[in-house]
């Protein structure tokens, strides 16, 4: 049976991560204001919030990263910059992202983009190569590219949530569905694979948002990978304290899943 | 002269698998229900239907591999999403495979694909690894691609047996052609690597699906590498009965081929 | 002064090849019947027949080789299917092929392709390689793709003849010009390397092609790699009977070239 | 806390490197005459002229540089000729480039190519090779490509600053975006990264270039990699003099990051 | 300071070489007459005719080099036949060079191809690899391919002799300019590195290509890498003794260059 990898990243099975790489997948125009471009005030929002893990890119790990929460490494990524079939490779090593302090390593795969082949590839020898070392490989799946229509209907965040979970990774961050009925499938279909929902773009209010989360969680999902509806937010430590008693409170046993 | 590296998956030379990596091949939505999509039914029906062996994709293996038949690793993969000429690599390495207790590696090699050479170059050096370890290499071949018309024609399913036998593998997994008579030259043109039958959709009925594997089999084909028509079926463990009672039983001894 | 590697394929300076990797290259359905779609017909031919080797791809050769006379191991392949300019890359490391009982490697260089810089510099590195173990490299040097329009006018077998010599080839299967003084000149361009003539398609007659084969020896070539002409004839040991006569004898002492 | 690798290029805090890959850049009859195409000059130049380091590509650092100042080795470049989306590949290794006295390594991304991925990656695996032998490793940052519009705007500044720092560069090297505000944009987007303006073409006068730098050090630089505003230049030695009083002296306490 | 690594092919700091890799490059049908598609023809004019080295390709040096003279081997390569971008890629290692007796190694860089970057990536690994081991590297640089109109202009010559030194060659082969004035600038931004003119074809004339000659060593030029000029001459030892008396007497002390 497998061992359970995501434990430093778990509060009784149910997770919240603070996730920061906007700055090279979007730019800092498109997502920062003079308070958030600043890598010290994430990390300070991460462990004052109490959450379970925080994702950097290893630059931001070196500078930033002060070992009061779990690290997330990602080891790869791209700008929004180039046209064409998205993809992204591997830019930090397992043995790297280790050094900088990390307890997991996520990386992202454009499933059904023309490039796909590359990306299952290479996160193929990057969950071995984790997994040698005792880390857990979570993998970032968003199905994009020309071949894909609508990356938020059931059966293709089901199919990102199957794809993590045939390729062995330890954990998915896969698009919200918009209903906890549809986003249960997906949760079945991960069998096992904790599920984090992908945070987005900030939502019109605070309470769309949560409403998004406890939709995630009645699902059955493990938690929540959220970076800019938190540090976007007025107070980022109120919607942190929020999300927590969702995850961690409001919605615990009352999952559709028998987990 | 070789030696059988089959032998974990043969009952009297013949062999019955199941096999299970639709989830990545085809994604949930399109194969799976309630009840199939979660692999520990699958991995039970496996063991209690007595099949010779079972067909995981390295995270599923990891997970709900429970060591009761033997373990065949499928060492590459893609979703049914990307459009273009179909490619496929390698994602979990033979060492890996064997880690999780695979006592055989599958890989799929899509004959005719403009990416042919990547896969047939890819297939060289996990046959090679395996056969260094004990272990057999199981080739899926699909011709498929703009330059195939039809991949069920006597002649294209002959020579995707043949690439199996020239490439080095200790079996094949190919499609039916419809008749016997046909399939025959299949198996002639294998020249002594294991033919499998891949199951493919579920048929109309059971009693089609059970006529085509009688076909195979009196074709003189090993047996069957099956997954939709046993566990789409409702009730997987008695098509498993019949199948066995097809394979092992019925056509003994009617083969066409003198092996 | 280089060494003869060839030698353990050459009587008195001249060699007789029989090729069997047609199974993979055109298919069983274009090249085989009943009879010769089974490896070991050709294994026996090739040992009654006298021949000073065998070419067999990995899996043949480790199912069929029976250790009689030489072996040739083809390190590369492709299938007649895919559309676009021919690649065709290693699927065999010469180490594989030496465990196999190999005494010399085979690799088809599609010269003129739009991927003949892959092929060469694949070549340059298996040719290293299987100098460092003894063997000789043979090259199977076929000028095709788009930008070769007549592939067996003078000037373009002498360039597929000289190609050999530049990368280091110990011999060359090219194809024939069609008459003695223009293969000679392709023999001229080889410069020692041994030059065998592809053996091709069935001739219409026995005599069109034994005729063929009098031109290449008579213009200096040392000998033949002929598969289809030989297996599918309907008796192959008297035309092996035959070529040898031609090869060994009649033409003794008549070549144009002074070697 | 991350170590500060760049400190051999720094006066308190500050520097002024001299670059000259421009001849493989945009080639001598473009950049040159016959004074600054002698790399010697350029070397004399850089050490008279006190600056903080000096760049070259490996063969001119072989053969010119002598050890008065730091060396930094620029690890890929391109020449301006081919067509299509920018690729610039490593030509020279960490390893080589300490064996020249390399105290840095330079690397240039040209971001939204379509071969961003590949330098993304690659730039990665010299920057972990690079930190394990203790030296910088420095980005050249230039978005480049047909998606690509305006390389100088706020946002894609910004963009590039904060590449560098997600992707765990020393210092990045960027284009000015012409104003002090909009410049120190980028500066807080590269969170801490030594951020030096790319000198660029000779400006129309020496007072522009001085107002261009001016405004870079009032933004929060670190300082100025220059070439041909300094070796294009009459009086180039005067120049760099005019440039280390702005740097070192006049913007000294007027920067509008609190560093 | 840089060691020179050319001297075994230097007399006086002037050099006088002797290329045959035309039947690679062109072909034999191209450039060979009965007498000079022997190799051992070429050999023997290398040494008799008092060239400071012969370039060879290694399957050439294998068979017919005899030590009397330095060797340089060629370590990539391709046919005149694919269309296209040209591409030339490593078909023979350092270690395989030197092993032939190889005293330098030569790579063909198409400056301005499609595929630049690979090659420019290539040579980067072949030179430390050659330096590592104390042999020169020699880069034959032609500016070729869609994006480049005029091979031969000052301009582009120039860049080819630039790109040399930048990435570390010893020696470059370049095009002749048609004229010492603006070939002294690409010598000039060779900076150090040896300049070889590329003899090119057949000139009409005997004293048309003297003249050439001629401009080039007034020009600055080491010498001269000469092959159709010399072997396609009607007496080509005494086209040799004409050339060593320009290069290493008549234009002694008239270079334009302060060397």
């Amino acid at each position: 049976m497998k061992q359970e990898r995501m434990a430093p990243f778990l509060t009784d099975g149910r997770s919240m991560l603070l996730a920061y790489d906007q700055g090279l997948e979007h730019g800092p125009s498109a997502d920062f204001n003079d308070r958030n471009i600043d890598p010290a005030t994430i990390m300070e929002t991460a462990s004052k919030g109490k959450f379970n893990g925080v994702v950097f890119q290893k630059g931001v790990a070196e500078r930033y990263y002060d070992g009061k929460i779990p690290l997330i490494v990602k080891l790869n990524g791209k700008t929004s910059l180039p046209k064409g079939e998205p993809i992204s490779k591997q830019e930090c090593s397992v043995e790297q992202a280790m050094s900088l302090g990390a307890k997991g390593v996520g990386y992202t795969i454009y499933l059904g983009s023309g490039f796909e082949a590359e990306m299952l590839s290479e996160f193929g020898r990057i969950q071995e190569d984790a997994h040698k070392r005792g880390l857990p490989a979570i993998a970032w799946i968003y199905p994009r590219g020309s071949a894909v229509q609508n990356d938020t209907s059931k059966e293709i965040v089901a199919y990102a949530a199957r794809a993590g979970l045939e390729l062995g990774a330890d954990a998915v961050k896969i698009k919200y569905t918009g209903d906890p009925t549809t986003f249960s499938w997906a949760v079945r279909a991960a069998a096992g694979v904790k599920v984090f929902m992908s945070g987005g773009p900030k939502a019109p209010t605070d309470e769309d948002f949560l409403t998004q989360v406890r939709g995630v969680m009645e699902a059955g999902a493990t938690g929540l990978a959220v970076g800019r509806n938190v540090w976007q937010n007025d107070d980022p430590l109120r919607m942190a304290e929020r999300l927590r008693r969702i995850i961690f409170e409001e919605t615990k046993g009352k999952s559709r899943q028998s987990k």
